[in-house]
């Protein structure tokens, strides 16, 4: 790789952590797919000493490129244009037709909120069209006008291009393509090397495990040396991005292969797909088949997690969020006798959801989901973060022969989020199992 | 403030989006609460040399203290230990108590995994075991320990000292007490003046708004420079908040009360509690209300959000994820006829929905959501984004005589995920209105 690039996230509510930066590992994945190697993200406040520490930073750290995020507003305290262009050595200058552009943007929010002070979005929009002199702008998607800034002339030419993006997900992602296809960009990132990037998923394994594969691979004799393999816990699953050129394609397929052959069972995906995507195309079909769920502990989570793809009403039929007894009785037909023999938190109540779920919303699959998340509500036999899953296909559903079904008692690690959000990660496996015929032997 | 940080996140998954941090925010609350100001995030990837420039950096920034997550695990990418000690002038030397104090934790482990390399795990175990000479350990809660390690003897005391924590959030929160609590830390960051932070958030204004009213506010002779204010959108509402030294008080109470006068209606928190807490509150009582939704474009999330507090099963009766037609009618007791006249997507459907939810689960409060969260699905006088919201409490729940309803159409800007998100924001603030009887007039 030979252009290496930095990312610099302003805004004081970021550093503060009162929100959360999207833009960072978005910005990454981007400079990844383009063979520009990211070397740091910094996050700083809307202080103009800091901001301009961290773009010296990453000059002094030889970056080709440096990307920023946020910091465009109208307000006094959104400093980053012009922060850059101190930095880059060129004065800032008004662009009269811009500010006629964000004017027209402005206008129609102006009508929606009648008692704004016009003056004050007059000096706004006026402040946002000052850019400079010689960058590059590209245009607002929202109000605020990004710019593309490469080195004053006469400066080092080895300093860094700097992109200019506004801080709102919405607005920098489509004006990042738009950054991408400037000549400044291009000049800047030239000569990068593409990368190619394999992603491998398994569930079911230690990520210590995956490490002592690694050293098992290296001592086999395989070469390892033309990739870079990240292996990381996400969501309870294991993930093993590696990047390699062109020329490690090989390399690649010998390392796929021998992760196959050690943990054929645990490894889920070879192609990157997460398991919500394989899920998802699995039920879409053909043939189409359509899924419920009665959900107890996740409270609705599991539907939400199934209906985040777009398309997804095609194939989920619906859910219902049963906490109590007597919801589980009124809307997901489960007895209440089976309840007192066995208890809410059992594999016989995980069944009786999945076939309710199913039934209720005369759908092919069902997914019953029973557990106790905590903090409270934990006893000896029934520990907090233990859940029952069950997955089960109606009787000519194509899955099998009367029907199939797919079971599986867990103990969660981890805080109530972690054992919500663990317990959808495993109800998403379980179906992928039963819609690939992977099931339980009849009991 | 007299003592600044800055905070290293170490992980090449980190660095290149694949995992988010969640440490970085997490850690920057807990430096304010000490009143230490948090000068610069840092993330870099798992490389010793951006690992020691990234160090570098703070070190001439003049942070008193560094905080590092992650690179504490047994594999040889795991460098972050021996990178400080490097930075800090202190040789690693094997601390062999620790040693077996680490193989006693692991050894479990390695009886749950009966296939594990037991060679490969003792070479791990005394790999975490190497820690800087001269630092105090931190026990671990997973695996890995952590240290505190200041500048070596001799060497520049004004260097910083740097906490190192492990990455995942469940190890690292719990031992960051434990690194406050070490006479090192406590040296570094002396003489740290404590802040107070106020918070106030707003629903229905725009940030320029409030941008506005801080320069009205000034020219009113109002007194904000002892205040450090920072305003952000966030999931759709405002958030100001606002960090004064102790004698900045009597100012932040001037400042509340000038905000309270121009955007009453629109300021829902004037002790930072968010919507969900202030919706649970109210809901818990005295009297407890329950609450059951029927959902249709928000797929179970708004039931997951409400279910997201320990304990909300004392009152949320539960909820139905209803998408087809038919399972509206079936699960939630919407007419179908209604449902032929008006279309799903209504004002009608709403109501229905949010009555159906409230019988079907015998709540006292019942929450309808119908809308088209994209991107497909939308037409020209029912366009992406479009959402009906309706909040009803039954007659006798003492909301009001005859019951109570409060209602809205919604056009929300953003993606499936903003509009399926907004949704669930603008659901809770219906539904504290109606539990505060703010309710719509009757038709």
């Amino acid at each position: 790789m030979s252009a290496r690039a930095g990312i610099v996230i302003t805004g004081t509510e970021v550093l503060s952590g009162i929100i959360a930066d999207r833009n960072g590992p978005w910005l990454s994945e981007r400079l990844r797919e383009l063979g520009v190697e990211l070397a740091h993200i910094l996050i700083v406040g809307d202080r103009r000493e800091d901001m301009t520490a961290a773009l010296r930073f990453l000059a002094d750290e030889r970056v080709a490129l440096i990307v920023t995020s946020g910091g465009l507003g109208p307000t006094a305290d959104d400093l980053t244009t012009e922060v850059v262009a101190e930095f880059a050595g060129r004065p800032m200058v008004l662009d009269e037709p811009l500010e006629q552009r964000i004017a027209a943007i402005v206008a129609p929010l102006a009508q929606r909120w009648p008692n704004l002070d016009r003056t004050a979005m007059a000096e706004g929009t006026r402040k946002q069209a000052h850019v400079p002199a010689g960058a590059t702008v590209l245009e607002p998607v929202g109000t605020a006008p990004g710019v593309v800034v490469p080195p004053a002339d006469g400066r080092d030419p080895a300093r860094p291009t700097v992109v200019v993006l506004p801080g709102p997900p919405r607005e920098l992602q489509p004006m990042w393509a738009a950054a991408r296809a400037t000549d400044a960009f291009r000049a800047a990132v030239a000569g990068a090397t593409v990368y190619e990037q394999g992603i491998l998923r398994l569930l079911g394994l230690p990520e210590s495990e995956i490490a002592e594969t690694l050293r098992v691979a290296e001592r086999t004799g395989l070469d390892l040396a033309p990739l870079e393999i990240t292996t990381c816990l996400r969501r309870g699953e294991i993930e093993i991005a590696t990047l390699y050129e062109p020329g490690g394609a090989p390399a690649y397929e010998a390392f796929v292969e021998f992760v196959r052959a050690r943990h054929g069972t645990q490894l889920f995906s070879q192609d990157g797909t997460t398991v919500d995507e394989q899920v998802a195309a699995l039920l879409n079909g053909p043939p189409l088949r359509t899924v419920a769920v009665a959900e107890s502990c996740t409270g609705g989570l599991l539907a939400g997690r199934l209906t985040e793809r777009p398309g997804s009403s095609a194939y989920v039929a619906g859910g219902v969020v049963v906490y109590s007894n007597e919801a589980k009785q009124a809307l997901a037909g489960v007895d209440p006798a089976l309840i007192a023999q066995v208890g809410a938190v059992s594999a016989e109540v995980a069944d009786a959801l999945a076939d309710g779920a199913l039934v209720r919303f005369g759908a092919d699959v069902g997914v019953g989901v029973t557990g106790i998340a905590g903090p409270g509500g934990g006893t000896p036999e029934k520990p907090v973060g233990r859940v029952h899953v069950a997955v089960a296909a109606r009787d000519g559903s194509g899955v099998a022969r009367g029907g199939g079904r797919v079971a599986r008692r867990l103990d969660l690690p981890g805080g109530r989020a972690d054992v919500r959000d663990r317990t959808t990660t495993v109800a998403l496996h379980l179906l992928r199992r039963l819609l690939l015929g992977q099931l339980d032997e009849p009991a």
